[in-house]
């Protein structure tokens, strides 16, 4: 594809580097700022810019935050001594959206996957073990995706904080609402026949 | 979705403005660039700031260009005596990138769309006119839509220019390469039929 302008070429450029972008969409969007004011555009690329300029993470569980206590952290509605242990920020975003989960978080930054190299070094575990210690947390609550690695993550992290009157959870592995039995693979069957509830528990 | 940071959710918005692209990959995006470096952020923003500022329009078509003349018309190997006449910018890149037209262009900006309030005056079709007289166009080849306002549009221009000494082309309607006779539909087949041509020219 031959564009008629430099400009319009390096502006396409940085935006087929975005995730799922191609030339292709890369373009409509370009074309689509172009017919906007001046100034739109101006602000545009100063909210990005300024985005990752000035976004700090807070300084006791690593989400993203305006200041250095992010809002969840500074809540004291929260229950302060139960942790959820997330990967990323996109899952503390995906639980804060249930609206069902009351504790404060941690965002490990990653998972322990020694085949793309990373180790528990690169990771926010050592912060996590000492908040752990210092808050006097009494339950510490894993929701990281149900993999190899998630399951190698959790069992580093509890062998580290064994000696911590802690208790640790995970969240439930089972068939997903509206999934279809038939169609489960047969982990996720045999774990959610093993770890079978009461009916009570589950109409509760 | 509630954002624990009003910069990223500023971030969000702004990308989230732009077309086909919703709340949740506006967020993707965002997290994606907030891996990034900040420099490599800040270039994102100016490149696509910058585009938007400086972008020129060729004075002569209507083009993008970084100059007064787009590099299409200052292009000397070009048949500068036919001139396609195109409704938007992405029409000219399209055209450009089948490599098979070598003459120069005249963006319309839009078609006569008086249902969408577009009359002829807010379209590039007086410096159209006056260039077909000036120049001394031999050709003039419509590239517009096959709907009713690209046929408006052409009939509109035809009768402006009926009295200046050049031929009027519209490109060739009818079925798609690689389409199926059956899936076509009723307008295209006859007007494909009433155009047939001899089989001579269409296999040169």
């Amino acid at each position: 594809m031959q564009l008629p302008s430099t400009l319009l070429e390096n502006a396409v450029a940085e935006f087929a580097k975005l995730p799922g972008i191609g030339k292709k969409t890369a373009l409509r969007l370009v074309l689509h700022l172009l017919k906007k004011e001046v100034e739109e555009v101006q602000h545009f690329g100063e909210t990005v810019a300024k985005m990752r300029r000035d976004i700090r993470f807070c300084n006791r569980c690593h989400n993203i935050s305006d200041g250095d206590i992010c809002a969840t952290c500074a809540n004291t509605m929260r229950n302060q001594k139960l942790i959820c242990v997330v990967e990323n920020i996109r899952d503390v975003i995906a639980i804060e959206s249930t609206q069902q989960y009351n504790g404060i978080y941690h965002v490990l930054g990653g998972i322990i996957s020694p085949l793309d190299g990373v180790g528990p070094d690169q990771l926010n575990i050592e912060s996590l073990v000492n908040r752990i210690g210092k808050e006097g947390t009494e339950e510490l609550l894993f929701a990281l995706n149900p993999t190899i690695q998630g399951d190698t993550t959790i069992y580093y992290i509890q062998k580290k904080i064994q000696h911590l009157p802690c208790r640790v959870t995970t969240i439930a592995r089972g068939i997903a609402f509206g999934g279809e039995l038939e169609f489960a693979d047969e982990m996720t069957l045999a774990r959610s026949i093993a770890n079978r509830l009461p009916v009570q528990q589950y109409v509760k």
